[in-house]
């Protein structure tokens, strides 16, 4: 069987199938970020995120700037996604030796001015020469163990919420999307937050990963997804990757005025969890509902 | 200018170059690790890796199962280095869509097996479609604050020792090397070790970057090279790489019958460390030195 024909969650579900127990790690594969022991009161937080020309960006399209600051963009995101801080990142990269050095320059100033303005630390990585320009990078950050937020957490009558709007990222936003670290933090600070997640794969992919984590159905209202001024496709809302926005469960009592106020941007609610037996579900806030389509970005 | 004639480890100093001072790491680019802030007793090390296909392995040539045992192997060497523990990996990978399966199997299982062994936990990572095969392994690892071995503390009249042979690693050892962990957390925990890297680029650079960094030179004695059986060329001993053997700096008072004994593997002295104004030379013993060529592995 070809790699083409793998199912990209099924593999790595097998992975996880073969490791031992963890015995150090306090959460391993399968959130945003992987969780270990730090301190008595916080969590050590690390995660990675690889970006290869020609699968992820096309430099006939996009600067070399870009490519850096979203390399660095997408792990302060998945940092984000447990409520943490970001601290330090390790930067590998493979490049052409055709590729200009001033566009090598620019990568690093693009993920140096993001690193800036999230005081993050470029402390080591590797460099290569490759056919084609690959960055992979390593995010290390922390979190206060009452703040942590993991996607099994969710509870039967949570409400679901969503900052910002989705869809049409191509656009712009999948390059130039401010990681939601601030808005995660006031967030977990501020409310009882039960699960989180950043939307990378698409929000009914996203949600997928919280219902399936945390044993739970869940119910999309339709006509509260809140969707991008860039697109008039609701199902793009729905199903289109890169939005970097944060989906978090809470209990019902937490309304979005209060959130959309303390975080000094728009939250919608987007629906409820329910039980595992009713499944996955979108239609209309008052309204007959039909299952949510899995679909989303498929990495392999 | 094109990345080909650009000296990666010139890239490397620009890059530093650019960056703030650190606030929170203990030591950042420049050494076989980044050590970061941990507990009381201990600091946190993390270093990153990669191999690219057509690059560092030609697969009609190695296993996959050979290229997952080195892809952390290297890493481990890293930490190794440091005088460090390895504890926690992050892999993430790129796919070729054609690639079988069971081939992408056969990694996991040759670097789970490696990471078995070093009681390291796969924690977390990235997987990705690509047209070649490519893979990142992020290490997280600890060490005490007193055995901490860094590259820039070489002291004019240390001597300089070398583990195992050197040389002839494309036989074979360039895969199948064992990471001189527990060596080096013995080096660390009954010597005192002055200064310490991994060879992965060759004897030569490598100890350059212990004397640019220590701000020292040093005389290696050309006829106390231990030459591995895989090659009769002592210039292949001085600058191949991928030997993956511990060179460290220790005081004159320890002996290579020492630290032979307590390794309980061969360990030979190879020269000293000089003042900077002598330079890093090589010759006999007892005899004539010049320069010693910069020699080894250019990753750019």
């Amino acid at each position: 069987m070809k790699i083409r024909s793998v199912d990209e969650f099924e593999f790595i579900e097998r992975i996880k199938g073969r490791l031992p127990k963890l015995k150090n790690a306090a959460l391993g594969i399968g959130d945003d970020c992987a969780v270990l022991p730090y301190t008595q009161d916080k969590y050590l937080l690390a995660t990675a995120d690889m970006l290869i020309e020609g699968v992820h960006f096309d430099l006939s399209r996009v600067s070399m700037y870009k490519v850096g600051r979203k390399a660095l963009a997408v792990s302060l995101s998945d940092i984000a996604a447990m409520g943490g801080v970001p601290k330090y990142c390790i930067v590998s990269v493979g490049v052409p030796q055709a590729m200009a050095a001033a566009s090598l320059d620019d990568f690093y100033s693009g993920l140096l001015k993001l690193a800036s303005d999230f005081s993050v630390e470029l402390i080591g990585g590797d460099t290569n020469r490759s056919e084609i320009f690959i960055c992979d990078v390593c995010v290390i950050g922390e979190v206060e163990k009452g703040f942590l937020a993991r996607r099994d957490g969710a509870k039967t009558g949570d409400s679901i919420f969503v900052t910002g709007s989705l869809g049409g990222s191509i656009k712009g936003k999948q390059y130039d999307f401010i990681p939601r670290v601030r808005e995660a933090r006031t967030l977990v600070g501020s409310f009882k937050i039960h699960s989180m997640i950043d939307i990378s794969d698409g929000l009914s992919l996203d949600l997928y990963h919280i219902t399936d984590s945390s044993k739970v159905g869940a119910i999309i209202y339709d006509d509260c997804v809140p969707v991008s001024q860039n697109t008039d496709s609701k199902k793009e809302a729905l199903s289109a990757g890169e939005d970097f926005e944060l989906l978090f469960t809470a209990p019902s009592d937490i309304t979005e005025e209060a959130l959309s106020k303390k975080l000094g941007m728009p939250v919608k609610k987007i629906g409820e969890i329910v039980s595992k037996a009713e499944g996955v579900k979108i239609g209309k806030e008052k309204g007959r509902k039909a299952e949510l389509k899995k679909r989303g970005f498929k990495h392999f």
